[in-house]
């Protein structure tokens, strides 16, 4: 039978996350691969699926859908799973930590990584818009940490929710993207409580089978190596 | 009886949104003054309710709530209106605009207004940074144009959904802010679905209403004029 699901992905990108969960919730799937090399996800085909030509899109029953935190949401009501349920009493705190982390910390993410986007292609401009953006993430990581710390059953708890994963994935790219760009800036062991989620998730049966697919190597949150991935390319 | 819902807001603000939801769900709620003038949204005291020290926080039954989509799907799902609910067929699509209209079109917005917070203070730098993203801005909205051109029942429906709200706001604010700027780069008639979507929330009483709360003159969607509210200021 054909799976429910198609996720477009390329490795290590944010359909990374929807792998994870995908995996997490036990859900079949089959994987198209965007060739970043080819510029895939500007082409007319692909966005026909995301007008905005970002990854991922999942093509699910009920059409196709982007924007990582919303597919996230949708698949975590869909299956019942891995966050607080529509009328539960942490349904309010979990979803504005979900926002937080797609229109914020994701946000200035992808600034981080893609500053000709935001500010064009002159260095000094994007080597200032970087500087502050790092003193935001750290701002933001901190907040997190210490919602973190308090192990609401939504956050770093032994059964991991979508936003364990989304902050998980989030916390690897910052410690490798850009490449070429100095990340001493950022260390894990600065935010304890998030440290201590991502060293949980690699437990997980999940994350093993997701690192076999895109490449990841052993410690893909605490310590992560550069994507080698069986098909396809990371940038 | 005292209400539910308490919404900490200033004028003109983000805050705005929820005022316009609270009033067309017909829930009761008080408003808290945030004095901008002097700051009081980086006070401790705000801090303790919403960590970004953003407007708005709505303190709820379920705990203080921050992020002004989350505050929307959330209130959405407690009182079963304005969005397709969970479980509905038009759910992911719905859930999918929601995060664009919170993640990219609010980030990129919140930079125009202020782009100090993200490129620190030299006018050179906030010039390229804002002629990027009005570029930015006017794809998004053409985007959410087509969207709304095929009026699902969550954009732009005779029964107005959260969505709705927020992106009429939205638009208001990018004709008016930043006020020293010049704004013809941005024409409401370019977007004929959103400018439609505008002009029909015009007749709500909802909006009339908060029109009145916050002094936002006749036409705040469609031809909007700077605030004149009766208590605090807009920035």
């Amino acid at each position: 039978m054909k799976p429910e699901y198609r996720l477009h992905y390329a490795p290590d990108n944010a359909s990374l996350v929807i792998r994870l969960v995908l995996e997490e919730l036990g859900q079949p799937y089959e994987t198209v691969l965007v060739d970043r090399k080819a510029q895939a996800q500007n082409s007319a085909e692909y966005r026909a699926l995301n007008p905005n030509g970002l990854i991922p899109v999942l093509e699910t029953p009920d059409g196709a859908v982007f924007e990582t935190a919303a597919i996230l949401l949708w698949l975590s009501e869909r299956h019942a799973a891995m966050a607080p349920q529509p009328g539960s009493t942490d349904r309010a705190v979990f979803l504005k930590w979900l926002f937080f982390a797609s229109n914020t910390l994701h946000a200035d993410l992808r600034m981080l990584f893609y500053p000709d986007k935001y500010i064009g292609g002159a260095k000094p401009h994007q080597d200032q818009l970087q500087t502050v953006l790092r003193q935001r993430l750290h701002r933001h990581l901190t907040h997190l940490d210490q919602a973190a710390a308090a192990r609401p059953a939504w956050l770093g708890a032994p059964q991991p929710s979508v936003l364990d994963y989304y902050l998980a994935c989030q916390l690897r790219w910052m410690a490798l993207y850009p490449a070429q760009a100095n990340k001493s800036w950022f260390t894990l062991a600065h935010y304890p409580s998030l440290q201590r989620l991502c060293a949980a998730l690699e437990h997980r049966a999940a994350v093993a089978v997701s690192r076999e697919a895109e490449g990841l190597g052993a410690t893909p949150f605490t310590s992560p190596a550069y994507a080698n991935p069986p098909e396809g390319s990371a940038t």
